[in-house]
């Protein structure tokens, strides 16, 4: 069964192994007229590339990615537009030895027993590398959120026990932070820590918040396809994610009521919240207000530790996973979690659209 | 555009209004050959039921459930089978004040900013009372589990800060708790916390938690479709949750490499992990260890309290909504989590028929 | 795997056997405000009611169709419309003999095959009454159709070897014709041919022609989601439908292309064409003229005469199928292509909001 | 709106433009452990390759397909394939002039009237070459229901007003008409005809028939998902096709139902019928006699005569489309309406396998 493909209005096809010969998306049902050039897609691909800092896998990475169609004269055409990226020579890891056994929080064992063999090589489509058609979509998906005047602001929340302040946080400082942590402060912390982790030969996990400004009421639809719902499933679906909140999330299960309902109030020219511990969310219908999401990350897998686990014969064995890892994902998927919500928010608008018959009469000119 | 239409094989169909006429769902996609009876429907149907306890709204609902399709001579036919519950009468309720004004924590706001206006009945189709088809679809799914040696196991985790201890847990309890909750103890403590917030006029929220066993390794598919996003969206899916956690969840984001990671371990018989941080599921593929969902409710919206808010014509008011209410959802949603659960579970069990060509050619023995 | 699920935006879920409790069908993404009554649907249902002439059963089915969700005061609500048919208390044929062999024309052998089991009882989830769904879906549609300008006209074309002369034709005349033929020496005839084929034990066939009119310009996708490609399927869908064709159709396989193509015009006022060959879609997407689609119904399978056939224990039988049936089957399909080609549009035109960026834009008013 | 995806278990997501950078696909659901080269698909591509014959356009397309992505070790790994073909450097054809105006029978005025603009280059999305995508799906599909006995056999049935006649077919001979007709006197008279109409600077058009053979009983959905439905709007949505037909199709519109329906017989060994014109297909569902399906094609748009139109200015204006293009599509289109097929029915070969629960419980073997 197909699992690769995203979306039912603003669809998205992503393919590639982490050592095949490449790795891209397609994406279905941009609208026409957007403009679109093969930079705008480089900007967001480079915020996930690794090798920037000492807490990110020294592997080159250049991503230089390719639009093979779908763009004409500067503009989408509204159809297939189709992204490459091809990957690098790698160096000639041998692989053989890692594809005895099953490495523990790694997705070699399931993939095993759902396709009976796989692509060992770097992990191959269970690899973190997966992400780069998402980004690559997700940045064609932030354009359009752009025009219709919705940003996203996304970053590093917490590193292990170290959390961000928000009374400290300079929006703009994030660029500074190898975490992407916008709370200078915290940000030196989570360092240190780090370093204390790696130096143990161990890796943390983290929390990615992700802040939506400027969505209109009204978008997602009731039960099933509520625009919390997708934006949980958008989220999760990322490799090393294990949990999503939207708001208050799971803080809502230790409030009571009136402090946790949100009044409604006219300040004259529109309407607000005097609070948002919905996080932008009724019904499954967006409010108008800030849309918040968070996503714990699990520490990453591959550590250098020595680890029990199985081989292929159902032997008992203790390894030593080689090779240089991030000790940390959460920094290089901040931009992840931004791809999949612009993806989803234009899936929904594009939805939105069908809402009510007076728009649709309107929109038509009859 | 539709909202209530779920899944891919096993695709439900979900209607209806807390005041309407009825209420009801078409399940499609339904192996042919399954025994099933309206008893076998019901019976997960009075668990979510109201007024049990006197932690749920005194209403009463009777809940009587009809097949109308899709069964004949006691077993499934593989067409669609379509279940309804009537709606007995209401008392007559004056619900034209509650149509003029927007109560807060509830979706009145944003089904008027998408649609233009909204059945006010009771909430209409954003109720609670909408799970009632969930839970018919649910029971079906329960029974195709059974069939394939799956057991799910759901109750409630937290209520407010009170929490199960799972030394102290009898599993078979729950069904003498009011609240759902397997310890005892907790289970008491609890209902003093609630009777306290309701004498405040007040409601809380609470966690719930969902083990599946027997569940085979392999069923997931990658990147989009993993099993814990299609999970997260389930279960998200459900009114009132606003978090979701697979495995240790946002703990996992707190942990290290080495902490988190599970080891595989083969016990002479079969392959087994000597810990479950990772809930069952390791790159978006069930490992055939538990599967472990946690789903965070948020208090009731409805609180007889004073709140401040507007009405339609964007005046800021204080209300105070009427009637009665369950101070606490928590209990009777548990049914819901695991309803949603088992139907996302079938949906994937059968997706994962076409992972492997061999098994294909088998099948369809040539 | 579900069969029962039509659309993407406009999406419907139909359910319901010849001889089971009730027949009915899920409406789900009907734009909120739209008026809608159960008379508008009934209105109809009474188009595709038999008993109503000589060439249909003289079973009696009232078809009294109920709402039972997603309308409020006389308007839609954006929510699931669920509506439903019961099914009369039918006289006590003995279905027993039916069970035990497989009528050719039919799908008892196939469901059998599929299944394992069938519902046998006049034919089951396979008759030809699981249409109503489809029609009073399609009455919604069609209602939406209105209110953006466009007209849908279906009528007899031929039956059997009698087609109706277009120069002949009296709009108007075909509600008065006992086989919808707009042409009143064509009906006439056709009358006296049926008359004979019943006369003889037989059954005929004949072809349904149906026109859009008002139909915008721009409306279907390229590649898989043609429109035609579209329509193709919702008509093919129809038990008993043989082939599909748009405008030409299979004529245009006999014709060069200086006759086949039609010329662009603009007649002062509007872009036209000065011939409409490709039946009002080019390259998939309407061009702003009349749509035109024929439809190919296969004579009725089930016939008085003795027919060989086999039984479920595989012996060669020869077989006289009783009961009472309709000698033709177009007269009353011609509602049933004309409501799956209205939920087709409708779909398509929602789906057609999205494909320009300025539309959007200006939709979101940014 | 997304055009580009097509399938629900074996779906397939196709991109490029006639003069775009490169033309591919994506096909996501295939399962793993397929033997698969790139020699299998290029043998398919090979097959609708221009300027094999004086019949189809001297444009040279190399078509050398890659694969990047989904197979390791010479067999897939269940995970996205991607394949792409990069477009020649076309020569230098100055397309700003066709740019201005909308060529009859072509889709430039529907593209111009849906999204804004177009790619004008060669027809860009709407060109022929799109179905470059389809076939490389289609090879892989092909290669699927090889490994479980089914094959399909596809020619060109008619062109113009010469017919194949089957007594004189020669299955073998197809491989040595350039219009890949059978029967070998049918195909001579057909060049004399073509010849005959390129003299007149015109075209012609033809119908292509499609015979599946070793299909087993019981594929297909009931109501919307029947499988001649599918096979209709699979077929209908390659370009220049204008009808579909199973079966007899419109012939048995002509015909009575004592001519029509097909006696079941049981030869000793298997369930069989006395003759086929059903095509195959009872009810929607497969009957495991040969599945038959005829499209019939229009003549090519593109012809040197002059023509009446209009410019983007909406003046009236005749013009005469430069360049070669093939007299006639049908040969080149036979394996693009194959490939359909195939893709459509390995589709539903894989939905299909969850229609019952015994065969489900014994596939998981519990």
């Amino acid at each position: 069964m197909s699992g690769s493909v995203y979306g039912k209005s603003f669809v998205i096809s992503t393919w590639g192994e982490s050592h095949g010969k490449a790795i891209g998306v397609v994406v279905d049902g941009c609208p026409a007229g957007l403009a679109l050039t093969e930079e705008m897609i480089q900007e967001y691909l480079d915020r996930r590339k690794p090798g920037q800092t000492k807490f990110s896998t020294p592997r080159k990475e250049l991503d230089r990615l390719e639009i093979l169609s779908g763009v004409f004269e500067g503009r989408t055409t509204g159809t297939a537009i189709s992204m490459v990226v091809y990957n690098e020579n790698h160096r000639p890891y041998d692989y053989s030895i890692i594809a005895q056994f099953y490495r523990p929080g790694h997705a070699d064992y399931t993939y095993d027993q759902k396709y009976g063999f796989r692509d060992y090589r770097g992990g191959g489509r269970s690899s973190g590398r997966e992400t780069t058609g998402r980004v690559a979509a997700g940045a064609i998906a932030a354009a359009i959120l752009k025009e219709l005047g919705i940003s996203i602001y996304s970053y590093t929340k917490s590193i292990g026990p170290i959390s961000i302040d928000y009374e400290k946080c300079q929006k703009e400082f994030i660029k500074n932070s190898p975490l992407n942590m916008p709370d200078p402060e915290a940000s030196q912390k989570a360092e240190a820590y780090i370093q204390e982790q790696m130096d143990n030969q161990n890796s943390v996990g983290g929390i990615i918040e992700c802040v939506v400004s400027g969505m209109p009421a009204g978008i997602g639809q009731p039960v099933f396809d509520k625009l919390d719902a997708a934006l949980a499933k958008a989220v999760m679906s990322i490799g090393a994610i294990k949990g999503v909140e939207i708001g208050d999330g799971f803080a809502a299960a230790l409030n009571t009521g009136s402090q946790n309902n949100d009044s409604f109030f006219y300040d004259g020219e529109k309407v607000t919240k005097l609070s948002n511990h919905a996080g932008g969310i009724l019904g499954g219908i967006s409010d108008g207000s800030d849309i918040i999401i968070r996503a714990a990350v699990k520490p990453t897998a591959s550590i250098a530790r020595p680890q029990r686990t199985i081989n292929k014969k159902n032997e008992n064995i203790v390894v030593e996973v080689q090779g240089r890892h991030d000790p940390i994902i959460v920094p290089r998927a901040v931009v992840v979690v931004e791809a999949m919500v612009a993806i989803t928010l234009v899936d929904y608008l594009f939805q939105g659209m069908t809402s009510r018959m007076d728009k649709i009469r309107e929109f038509y000119r009859r």
